[in-house]
């Protein structure tokens, strides 16, 4: 755990810009050797996303954390060439000290919470890379890794330790600072490494960690190995690695440019959505819009776009968009996303990408937008989609109806408008393309209750489907026409305002995720819900809570009380 | 929802018995008539639990939801012809308006999760009848079924809703508490009833429910049926549902005689097991105490023994005391379970139970037993078995053993004790009969990282194992012999009970369900886990939140902010 500076932390008011290039990084560095590259954590203690803590100890905050997405996604695009990444500490003694306790103490229960949803985010990215990407993980332990450093190198798919007497892994979160280990930690320790859960009892309440082949029997780390043998230990767990890894050996990259993004007031303009926020009814609109040009006729016109390849590009703009919200817009309550373009347009988009899907490059853009889409399903606002005149909600596109909690859909046109009817079209890449974290598409979430539903979605493939069919087929919430429509809208939403922010958190936590759960879900559902409990309980944020005792030599003043 | 009286309700410090007699009910009616029985909820509204307020409508608080979970009990062992249970109200216009708000807005956090947590089980435990001991549920609601209402319908095989324009059903916690349904209400809409996300979004934000067809057509009710045809729809159900029990036509049932509980200062003694507090190091300590006397020779002989046959009695007795500590003794954060005994009569009577396990009267005995473990599974205390000399923890008791966070073995005997060394002996009943809320056994839990143990642990059973064989085979957490053994127990449980309390509960629910998911551990992890956290947020339960601020005509004043 990170030594506790003597300033208290506070949250500025500063907006938090989750762009980042690999020139200007503070925490990390990435290098290259064919097929293997290292990943090197190396924190600069005083460039710290707000003011009164240091990052000691490769202690971590979340800009450190958005440098670390920004190199994993830069790997996937710019690396095809990268089999395995290889993570180190470029610390002497210290892998990583997880989160930084004085920032933790310091933020405000919102910011915790988007903190830990973020950071959980990009670890289970690492894992996606692994499983669809073709990219694998090797966390190489020199040192102490604690906390959230230990669950860093959870999320890898090897974990070798150096055994030298000093090198720990430890999630001291309970003893230390009664909270738990919520970056996937504890969900990992038990369904991951399938850690026997009397010995993560004990693993998890001692605070000096384990070592040595203790660790390896207990399942926590794969190899304990003496530092002399230990590069070459990694070398050949490199090699092992490599061999599993599908990545072509011949690919170049693409360069993911900066996203082209301006800001005027209330309005955030992307190059292909906008966001328009109303702070006085706390909604922020969405808007997305349809390509300009056709699609590209094959995958080298493709990788010639690169970043600027529509779909990628939206994609990007899209979580860029996602983040900016939920991290800087806190009273936001509602997100509407509307789109606008042909989407005969988006279905041409999409036909490309399925017929060329085993490319590299086009699974990497298609594995993007299943995470982006999951970046969605779990942001805590409530999510709507508007259907109107002019929209292109298809095939990939339309998976964001079901990302929301209700979306309405207008019937027939507009006075005065000359908009082709709103339409919903559906295509392959809605039966499974796109997972969600509970392992099943969206439209088979949606109709767990209706297996006939399914058949009768596939059945209407390809078909531009209005709004009388689109809600015959259980895809939209409702519909209405220009009669009603504005005023079913205002109520909703005006509705939706009145409620509790937290009830709502909580309700639609629920709803979203039926059916299985995974290790994501379990993350996000139970660690992540348990763990947004402890941190409103005064035994651990109070005036005598452990975060804020933290460092200060006297334990925190717990209230014995059991639930 | 029920009307809130004026009176702010206070929890009183009065101990709360688990203990009742259908004789005494003030809330419940039972009445049989042959292979049917009507549970009617007609609840005496100054029969309150604590004083402050009055359970208008048929709401309930934790005296009603005890009885229930009595006359649930007693239709397993009482009556052996009941194959359908008609739940009905006794009031007119409505069914049952769901937990008191006025209970809720004036108890204390840990009240209000322990309430949660016992409403839940008594829920699953209808299902638990319906699934496995061969009675099922038909929820025949007029009025109104508000919330927890409508939550308890939700945990019927069949719900059928009159239509006469006032009879609804309604999940109105988020508009006008701003808390979940969590006694399994959004996780049954969506897992159980397979109610399509947005629809449920809709009915969840919905006052004023959902009625008629509509309540059909989304699936939340099975039957909307006028009140002309109403009881020829309930009958007709019930042959439907009868023809599906396998409960015996023409057995008798035993009678669940009153617990024999003794309390004296901080021992609390029953004829199987004592329980011990130790105030000052906030610890209990669970003493089972093994047969007296060797099991009789077939099922008319346990007939016979009714409720004094050993494995039921210990069960009932069990049950009782964990949840007295879990509601009356909030401080007591570790519960230590010991046993003395003979592990020869412990298998003896288990081999009697595996040899008629298709007995009415034993398969009710061995359900028990699966829901009183799964009770101490999501006990939220820390749990420790410690296994000494002279223990009988085989077969049945040794599941105890795996539902602890931690087990330790002594090695060898004391010196001057002559009891015998202590051992662990698996038989049948550890691979299965048992299952946890995650659906698999604890031992399979356990092991899932190591598929082997399971095979090892399955070839050992039958054999005493003594600590070293025990610890071999990953059954116990670690064995120590004489020398040590007093001060590594008493350093585990000084280190225990330092750490937060708040922070043990996530930890703990966190480790213990490794594995699979369903909806059990969904109602436990996800839904509880959220609830819990808006149990603590303001816009709930602050002065101006939702719960207090119901019945006032004003609106809970709401922070905006989301997390």
């Amino acid at each position: 755990m990170a030594e506790a500076p003597s300033a208290s932390a506070t949250t500025s008011s500063a907006i938090i810009d989750f762009e980042r290039s690999p020139a200007a990084y503070r925490h990390w560095k990435l290098s290259f050797d064919g097929e293997v590259a290292e990943l090197i954590m190396d924190v600069d203690e005083n460039a710290t996303l707000f003011e009164g803590y240091q990052l000691k100890l490769n202690s971590y905050d979340l800009g450190v954390d958005i440098e670390l997405a920004d190199a994993l996604q830069r790997l996937r695009f710019e690396h095809p060439e990268v089999k395995v990444v290889v993570l180190k500490s470029g610390k002497d003694r210290v892998f990583c000290a997880g989160a930084n306790i004085r920032m933790l103490a310091g933020a405000a229960h919102a910011h915790k919470v988007n903190f830990c949803k973020f950071t959980n985010e990009t670890r289970n990215g690492m894992e996606d890379s692994s499983q669809f990407s073709g990219q694998k993980f090797i966390c190489a332990v020199k040192g102490t890794a604690a906390g959230g450093g230990y669950e860093l190198a959870l999320s890898c798919d090897r974990i070798i330790l150096a055994d030298d007497g000093n090198s720990t892994v430890s999630l001291p979160e309970i003893p230390l600072l009664a909270v738990l280990p919520g970056t996937g930690g504890l969900t990992r320790v038990t369904d991951k490494r399938k850690v026997r859960r009397d010995l993560a009892d004990v693993f998890c309440t001692t605070e000096e960690g384990v070592r040595g082949k203790r660790a390896v029997q207990w399942r926590l780390v794969d190899q304990s190995v003496p530092n002399s043998k230990f590069d070459a230990a990694v070398a050949e767990m490199v090699r092992e690695l490599a061999a599993q890894s599908d990545r072509p050996a011949d690919a170049k990259g693409i360069t993911l440019t900066p996203l082209a993004r301006t800001v005027a007031g209330d309005t955030i303009a992307y190059s292909s959505l906008k966001i328009e926020i109303d702070r006085q009814a706390r909604r922020a609109t969405i808007l997305i819009q349809g390509p300009d040009l056709p699609p590209p006729s094959d995958t080298a016109q493709i990788h010639t776009q690169g970043a600027a390849f529509y779909p990628l590009r939206l994609a990007r703009e899209l979580d860029d968009a996602i983040l900016h919200l939920r991290l800087n817009e806190l009273e936001i309550g509602t997100l509407v996303f509307k789109s606008q373009g042909d989407p005969a347009a988006i279905l041409a988009y999409d036909a490309l990408m399925r017929e060329n899907a085993g490319h590299w490059l086009v699974r990497e853009i298609l594995n993007n937008w299943k995470r982006v889409l999951k970046r969605i399903d779990v942001t805590s606002r409530s999510l709507v989609a508007l259907i109107e005149p002019g929209s292109c909600f298809a095939g990939t596109l339309a998976e964001i109806l079901w990302a929301c909690d209700r979306a309405y859909m207008f019937a027939g046109t507009m006075t005065g408008d000359n908009r082709p009817e709103a339409t919903v079209t559906l295509n392959e890449l809605n039966f499974g393309r796109y997972p969600m974290s509970n392992g099943i598409s969206r439209l088979e979430t949606r109709f767990l209750g209706e297996l006939g539903s399914m058949d009768r979605a596939k059945a209407a493939m390809g078909t531009p489907l209005d709004a009388t069919d689109a809600e015959s087929l259980g895809l939209v919430t409702e519909s209405f026409d220009e009669v009603d429509w504005d005023d079913e809208v205002r109520i909703f939403l005006e509705e939706r305002a009145s409620f509790s922010a937290d009830g709502l958190t909580g309700l639609e936590a629920n709803l979203r995720f039926a059916g299985p759960e995974t290790m994501e879900t379990k993350i996000f559902g139970r660690l992540t819900a348990w763990q947004n409990w402890i941190f409103q309980r005064p035994n651990a944020v109070g005036a005598d809570g452990a975060l804020k005792r933290y460092g200060t030599g006297v334990k925190g003043d717990f209230d014995p009380e059991r639930v």
